[in-house]
């Protein structure tokens, strides 16, 4: 099988094994796959993972235990729990502690001909979705999970970084209505975000500590110190970016200013694709560039460039 | 006036101008008054703060604008606000931005013969409370505030440090029936804090990941990341350790887990003295040596060393 391998370097591979169906797993046939920073930090060590990368995809099922999924395009939840430990059976499983990730922990990812996941992870495509849309499903739950974090009554949010994952964010917040300030370096994509309705600012420098809430998804190890400053005093800080390296930093104002910090991963895939359905978010224009996973090495290269918004890998 | 000033170096001085009483102000007498670990911490070069330390007293009001207050023995809200912002009006001042807070920023503090602090911050002792318990109010209060920020259903919290903060917490957490587990150093304290019903620990090697809340007050760079060793996944870490200097910390645990971590600062001195009157609270035992003003330096030195309990100056 065809895939795109990270194993200390990063080569697509034709003779990768196929992966092997469990109890109550799916296989599927991945259409597009995307590719998050998540990918590009793995290979900077995040995680230790080694294998088939990848975990946003849009794929069919070629098999599966239940047949009603047979054939079906799916998206899918990429965390896949024990399913009978507390967290699987009164929540999500996200946090299950035997949980494999998708391309990310302990299971064969989404940028390869084929990937299995349990069946219970599904979330059918509905017809009228673009696989190009689709795709996003999973980068959007993300975002969408944030909002499960506001304080009630939270109005003003500033969000720190206009990478892939900073657009999704302006697109969910500003369909909630809230008042969203983007800071980021790339006048394409704060061009993108102002025509949410979103402020965009190019620093924090100037800017005053007066937001509600602001989301940290700038990618790198400044973002927080950034978002401290932007943070009104009792406010949230939604921390998104994982950085596999540490911080050096000053934590006394979140005492003194009493701030919460909140870790966000990933969301809802059932929700997200409701919300692209409804044509709530439109990510569309946020494609740069579709490459044959043939190309996947390269497509991971102009992921990585600075500023490049969403790059895609297809097997079609 | 006799006074305990940091001034860049730390001493006592007889010179000290009187503090000048300004509208809707009180001017106490200080009976007693504590040391705590953040007079240590400014006099490493926290807060940038110069005059008169000390922040924790019990006092007698010698002069006020509502003479209901004269005579009256009384400890006090630190935190004195501008009396009119939103923060003020709806709620405790503790961020009002142009605040002053008592030997902390901006005003000088309790470590001297007499102090000024807005009529509205006092709080009337109780007859049958003595200084030497009345002195604990705003630490406990700052303890007490901790309940605010856990999560509903909690059962399982873990402290680290086993500091004068860190007894406190076990009593008020113990007061609450939570099931406590406090990591520290020193026998005496551990010992204390058995007494408590608390478990103890001098290590967090070999602790599980399970706790729902952990309470930071280390009062050191190393309590966060031990804290982070601790907390279950979605759990909360309360941060009370204020450091005037950078973490170096990896902090990709907080957003895989999803860990809330909450800055906590002062609390409800009302709330504290009525826990102390109600006797939930008996920090009698906590006290391990009491000095002269005039010997405040030494006060502070003593506080400084490893493993200390709380140590008072009297005025008296």
């Amino acid at each position: 099988m065809l895939g795109l391998v990270f194993d200390g370097s990063l080569n697509v591979r034709v003779d990768l094994p196929e992966p092997v169906r469990g109890e109550g797993e799916a296989l599927v046939s991945v259409r597009v796959a995307g590719v998050c920073d998540t990918d590009l930090q793995i290979v900077r060590g995040y995680m230790g993972f080694r294998g088939v990368l990848g975990h946003e995809f849009v794929g069919e099922v070629l098999a599966s235990d239940d047949p009603k999924w047979l054939g079906v395009r799916v998206v899918a939840d990429i965390n896949a729990g024990c399913g009978v430990c507390e967290d699987c059976t009164t929540r999500d499983g996200h946090h299950c502690a035997s949980r494999t990730v998708l391309g990310i922990a302990g299971r064969a990812g989404a940028m390869a001909e084929r990937l299995v996941i349990p069946e219970r992870n599904l979330v059918a495509v509905p017809a009228g979705l673009s696989d190009r849309s689709a795709v996003f499903a999973e980068p959007l739950a993300a975002a969408i999970h944030v909002l499960d974090v506001l304080e009630p009554g939270t109005r003003r949010v500033a969000v720190v970084g206009d990478g892939k994952l900073g657009l999704l964010l302006c697109a969910v917040l500003r369909s909630h209505d809230l008042d969203v300030t983007l800071v980021g370096h790339h006048a394409d994509k704060l061009a993108l975000a102002e025509a949410l309705g979103v402020q965009t600012r190019t620093d924090v420098q100037g800017m005053e500590r007066s937001f509600e809430a602001v989301v940290e998804a700038s990618g790198n190890r400044t973002g927080l110190a950034a978002s401290m400053t932007l943070v009104a005093p009792r406010g949230t800080i939604v921390l998104k970016t994982t950085v596999g390296s540490a911080y050096d930093i000053d934590l006394a104002s979140l005492v003194i200013d009493e701030v919460r910090v909140v870790g966000s991963r990933c969301g809802d895939v059932r929700q997200a694709v409701a919300m692209l359905e409804a044509g709530g978010v439109d990510p569309g224009p946020w494609v740069e560039a579709v490459y044959p996973l043939s190309q996947a090495v390269q497509a991971m290269e102009h992921a990585g460039r600075r500023g490049a918004r969403k790059v895609l890998v297809t097997n079609e």
